[in-house]
């Protein structure tokens, strides 16, 4: 099977080539026509998880993406829900720059209008936020956890599945992840067994995104 | 392979298998672990095309949407760009119910938010204004073209390719179909072919949906 080569840009640092790879593996794992080449920008060994974090992220992101579209890749994927860098990236470069937030909030609307939120700060980041207006009738964080390596520790995921079920309370149809370290620990599998509502995973829905363009459909 | 079984309610209402048959067989083609059982609503040999024939469908869709669902589907597209009835028929179903109008613009959201839209009518369909908001930089429609029966005209297609020529010199990065009579008439693939732009098909958009919730991603 001839492969789509698509990127994927992490933005937490790390130099362990198995934490790097983990979104991409999800990505192939389920897309098995995919390809994904995986680079992470410098200096952000904590990830993206605030205002400020954002910011020194995003010219970073899009530099690191003009520097792999050079590498003859079909789409490129931002693996953060937060998006930096996403909307500046789509300016200078002619594939699609799929966005891990926005594109999980965009495949949650696709199928419902009643959506909520789990992610890592206390309030879900903007680029989600902006495509969800008035259907996220509830977003939650677990406790505890301020980053995406807060997520990774022993109690990241129960914490997580306790917040989850507040928000299956509160109503909501669907409940989108808020940060792709909920995609690298798969919390979104336990959630969907133990309280069966539908979950919608960023790095699965950026994933998905990749694998439409990929099909040329 | 066994297929899951999803459900498609056309707004044409038609005799003919083979014309009822058309938007649920682009999905087959596109997705076979998909089988797409169709029905239309009746009294509505021209389709959905203005506000009244949208406010004459909608009560309609959702009665079918309902009877439908008892069949054991896993999700059901209402392909039509106007999703009548899409938001009445969640409120009353526990599967997804998927509006080819919303799908088309979300998709196209997650790959740029610089879009132009092609439909029938002079303003798009709300259900796609709503979703695409500031991102929809121009829309046009084919001259001559009111209803999605004249879009099968000798004619329809040349005059679908000529506004698109033109919304593409707008600026617009994604060209998404305003109307799931262009999905009928296979109008994208010549868009893309003849103009190299981007185009998101209503019909197709509906079923890449319709085929994550059957994956279960």
């Amino acid at each position: 099977m001839k492969k789509t080569r698509i990127g994927l840009i992490r933005v937490l640092t790390t130099n362990d080539p198995e934490v790097l790879g983990l979104h991409g593996n999800i990505i192939m794992d389920l897309f098995p026509e995919l390809e994904v080449i995986t680079h992470c920008i410098p200096g952000q060994p904590q990830g993206v998880f605030d205002q400020t974090t954002e910011k020194q992220a995003w010219p970073k992101v899009v530099a690191l993406a003009q520097e792999m579209a050079t590498d003859g890749l079909k789409a490129i994927v931002v693996s953060c829900a937060a998006d930096p860098g996403v909307r500046q990236a789509r300016e200078v470069l002619d594939i699609p720059v799929i966005g891990a937030g926005s594109a999980a909030a965009h495949v949650a609307l696709s199928l419902d209008t009643s959506i909520a939120a789990l992610g890592i700060t206390d309030n879900i980041p903007e680029a989600m936020a902006d495509v969800l207006g008035p259907a996220l009738i509830a977003s939650a964080k677990p406790v505890g956890v301020e980053t995406t390596v807060d997520l990774m520790a022993p109690n990241g995921k129960k914490a997580t599945l306790e917040q989850a079920e507040k928000l299956k309370e509160k109503g909501a149809k669907v409940l989108v992840l808020a940060c792709t370290g909920m995609s690298t620990i798969g919390v979104a599998q336990d959630i969907r067994e133990e309280l069966n509502i539908r979950v919608v995973d960023p790095v699965v829905a950026s994933g998905f995104l990749a694998w439409y363009v990929a099909r040329e459909l």
